[in-house]
């Protein structure tokens, strides 16, 4: 049987997961609930209860995704789907459980998870994409989480790929998260809609977002197929701009909403990014996958650092 | 008398420059000379010479920094300014000095040297663009120079800043190095002044490039400092996306052009990035300053890189 060598924690807007993990990630047991909605201590209190239900006695160092901008420190400095502002949980979290603990972004531990147990095993540099909501990322850098000066790195849904286009939810124009969101796709299909030459199954659709564009292309409406593409290839010219920046060896697309969208989005994603790519007759093109550890690679990224942490 | 440590060279398109350097990038000795415009063997023969001018008996490694895209094996896959493809520059200079090689792209390698003696020192994340007659950069992450899978790392000129915009001698649109290279700034100029209204001496220059804009600019002449604005404005744009990848601590400006041109260019710059960075106001903006190694940095860095590597 597996040792236990971690607890790993994700702490997402709606719903928290979290798992005793082991050495190499894998779930000896886990737990699933909503995220409290409220101030950080109902927060805390919460996860301290679930590492002591998970590890017990057990010596075991504790990793924490959140869905939020986390510095070194592990401070969560802003987590606007979570309603904290500059928790120390990372310090919190350590007193009351007495425990080694690793506070990350979600994106940033999930990356970590893919390049170590998941679709880029055995690659060093790694780029990833969440698709969600919104867009983020995690970059893995010489086999290492890159997390920056504020914790801040990977925040990929806001490279730029068209300045001054549309508007997006950071405040910029012409993020890529403001043209392959879940959130903007079920926008640009509203705003295209208003065009009634346009026929499709769409149209019925009260209160249409992203999932429902990505079920209408699984049903083979070529309208919501083309807004899919659409979205990926602008996601795939923000994959340019990173690749040629950090020349991974993969590009792993995740997050809640890849998982449907992905036979739409990769596709035009790929041509996108080839295209654009810098010296592309002289180097590797990288290849572009979807990620593989689903819901569950926030909480594994997360264990797995805290446990190589520790062990530094 | 400070030893010995290395040798650091840097081939350009047009110049190659060569020291022994100390542990500490100090210049002992240089050469200077132009780079013979010719396949690779002339090339590698003048490199030589140079090494044993340079370390005579002494044991060094040699650090080479090259304008082109190197991979990891020193092979200088494509070097468009001086006419090799494919030379295995690192395995032929170690065979024949009997040293240990290191070989780069220039741009990384100077920005090794900004971070370790330079523009950076201190900084453990920096990201640096290059400006000349193209963009190029160079990434420093957690201490180390990124290199990626290729060696084809830190090609910041090709961050995509208008998809669809502006030319690009790479062969794509919209990349940064379209709006703020040299080249593109004498072109913008002279698509300018088509508009006969435009009142600017630039007007008397024949084969206008960036250089005469910068020269106008620093002559007080009010479209020339527009231009450069505008050049500032897109490569503040182009730092956004990669800040907001990496989260450096610092952003440094260097290349040749940037010499003269960075009073015009850097206040655009900054400000075009601060306003673009996403949760600005959570998290500390890096500082975006000018380079300080000048030319000699691609020399130094390549020396300091090989002398690190060698010690490994």
């Amino acid at each position: 049987m597996s040792e236990l060598a971690s607890v790993g924690i994700d702490i997402g807007g709606t719903k928290l997961v979290a798992a005793a993990l082991d050495a190499e990630g894998g779930v000896l047991e886990r737990r699933r609930m909503s995220t409290p909605a409220t101030e950080g201590d109902a927060l805390l209190a919460v996860v301290v209860e679930l590492v002591t239900a998970l590890a017990g006695d057990r010596r075991a160092p504790v990793g924490v995704g959140i869905a939020g901008l986390v510095d070194l420190d592990g401070v969560v400095r802003y987590g606007p789907n979570i309603g904290v502002r500059d928790l120390p949980l990372g310090q919190l979290l350590a007193e009351q459980t007495g425990r080694h603990v690793v506070v990350g972004n979600d994106a940033t531990v999930a990356a970590f998870a893919e390049a170590r147990v998941g679709a880029a095993v055995g690659h060093d540099d790694v780029v990833m994409f969440t698709l969600g909501t919104g867009v983020g990322g995690g970059l893995v850098v010489g086999g290492e989480v890159v997390r920056g000066r504020n914790g801040g790195a990977g925040e990929l849904g806001h490279v730029i790929v068209h300045e001054g286009g549309r508007a997006c939810p950071c405040g910029n124009r012409g993020c890529v998260e403001a043209y392959a969101s879940g959130a903007s796709i079920g926008l640009q299909a509203r705003e295209r809609l208003v065009d009634r030459e346009i026929s499709s199954s769409l149209r019925e659709v009260p209160e249409l977002d992203g999932r429902d564009v990505t079920l209408a292309a699984a049903a083979g409406d070529a309208f919501a197929i083309d807004l899919l593409a659409d979205a990926g290839h602008w996601l795939g010219v923000a994959m340019a701009s990173v690749v040629n920046a950090l020349d991974p060896s993969i590009v792993v697309v995740g997050g809640g909403a890849a998982i449907k969208s992905a036979p739409f989005v990769l596709p035009a994603a790929t041509e996108s990014m080839t295209e654009r790519l810098m010296g592309r007759r002289f180097r590797t093109i990288p290849e572009v996958v979807p990620a593989q550890l689903s819901d569950d690679a926030g909480m594994i990224g997360a264990g797995l650092l805290a446990a190589r942490e520790a062990a530094r």
